[in-house]
């Protein structure tokens, strides 16, 4: 097998597509990609301040190198790192001295931003306080509405004007099939590669979602990146682990499955987009931050926990 | 555990509402929730000629023996039974039979078409033509074409002004996912649970559209429908099957998924269909049965099998 680019020996075999690369032309293969992508839904201008979510698992740290490389070509654009720090103990340690190492050899200026810091309270302690309070709220849920107000946060402390996330093709399909598995209709419409321009809101991109996973670890493993590969220890959402598994049984059979769900995605978002009310914004009351209800839903998690402490984020 | 409507011993627990039935209150939960159907989606009109599809399998004998009930309430409206002979040899014979039997023990007129009078060929043949000829048709695909004519040929034999078959819940939110998985956004907005009105086409319903294939098993057990237990030899689409296994497995531990996912369906259909242009009709040019091409699909598919034989279907 040799790769279609420059003969040499190929590595890997794009399944969807048929495509041989070599190890060097797999690695553009992917750059050039990422830069359709960006191109294709306009996530970035020339002059973006873009700050990049890195957890220090695979997907923001290559999203980073990727990013980096990337935007050398664009001198008035500038890059950062963001790690929000949940506060896991025995996990989150290593994660963040593997963002931090990849920034600084990258030159990419690296920010922290602690549930503690932002909260008065680490994402165990939340845990545990919604176990005794018998609360119907699963750590991954806790987290996932503290990370993103966590990250919106830090993003504007640093000026930025994008957001960057490192969800790949799998997650993007996964979500498709999760929001539908859940009758989300607001969430099919809204989930987007580009979230809309809106007050107090950073705009979110996603430069890897034509990215399949095994690509982007393919990627991780050819460049070098240094990731942490141990999941979460509160990892485990029963409805995504189910359309994981399906979606990637499926993939086996019909190569190329996951990119016809987004792209469908796509196309429902576009259609089904014109038939939904504008929500307006509001100020959250406790907090201050944008809500489309009185409290933001970092509030009303806090309130149930009965962690709220009133004050302003800015 | 008891029936919540008469107290007697319960031996149906319905997990997602968790409601308790006995015998009795079971069926005739099952039967109000087909003309709470019907009514929600307008499917019947109190003097339709309905023509049931029947194949002999546990749902549409179920769905000709509720219709049969609830129909005796309305002496305008006329019932018959439909049954399409694919010419599936040692497979088909015995489901004939039985579909005859209900019918006549019901008082339904019963009428038979067959693949090999209406296309000249049995499904068998049909099958072993492509594969002769490597075609990449499958034999569910080719009897879904050709059974689907033949019904509506059948059909407007008999006068009817509606066709119902017996999809279930199970069904449809396998349909769903299998045309999403497609990334067919025609078909996701065209699968209805009541056709439109077009010319040259008989109106399809789905009354079992909201009952979960377990209960309509149960609904036949309890009623002794006697029914053909034994798969069809050519089963075997691995999309749907998938897509089968996946929601089963989610509806165990998420009871009413199948629900949510249908529920989803539907308001999704009502806002995307009017982004969708409206295809102009003509008549196959072989059959002169309505088409949105040329040929129509089936005429397509047996001109593929070098099978077609110009005749019109009146």
């Amino acid at each position: 097998m040799k790769c279609m680019r420059c003969g040499r020996e190929a590595v890997y075999l794009r399944p969807y597509s048929g495509e041989a690369y070599c190890r060097r032309h797999f690695v553009s293969s992917i750059e050039s990609k990422v830069v359709r992508t960006i191109r294709r839904y306009r996530m970035l201008k020339r002059d973006d301040r873009i700050a990049v979510a890195v957890s220090g698992g695979k997907d923001s740290l290559t999203l980073l190198r990727i990013l980096a490389k990337i935007e050398r070509r664009f001198p008035e654009a500038k890059l950062y790192s963001l790690t929000v720090d949940e506060g896991i103990k025995g996990y989150r340690e290593e994660a963040l001295k593997l963002a931090a190492r990849e920034s600084e050899s990258l030159g990419v200026p690296h920010r922290t931003v602690s549930f503690e810091e932002l909260y008065g309270l680490t994402l165990d302690e939340a845990v545990s306080k919604a176990r005794e309070k018998k609360l119907n709220l699963t750590a991954c849920s806790i987290c996932g509405v503290l990370r993103r107000k966590a990250l919106n946060i830090a993003a504007k402390r640093i000026g930025a004007t994008k957001l960057a996330t490192a969800h790949n093709l799998d997650d993007e399909a996964q979500t498709l099939l999760v929001n539908i598995l859940h009758g989300d209709l607001f969430r099919l419409v809204r989930t987007k590669p580009v979230t809309d321009r809106r007050e107090g809101f950073i705009q979110r991109i996603k430069p890897l979602r034509m990215i399949p996973e095994r690509e982007v670890a393919l990627y991780a493993y050819f460049e070098g990146v240094d990731f942490q590969m141990e999941p979460c220890p509160y990892r485990g959402e029963s409805l995504r682990s189910e359309a994981r598994e399906f979606l990637n049984r499926l993939e086996e059979a019909h190569p190329g499955i996951k990119f016809t769900v987004v792209a469908l995605w796509d196309s429902l978002r576009l259609k089904l987009e014109p038939t939904l009310t504008h929500l307006q914004l509001r100020r959250c009351k406790i907090c201050g931050e944008p809500s489309r209800r009185e409290l933001c839903s970092a509030c009303q998690i806090l309130s149930k926990l009965e962690a709220l402490q009133p004050k302003t984020f800015k």
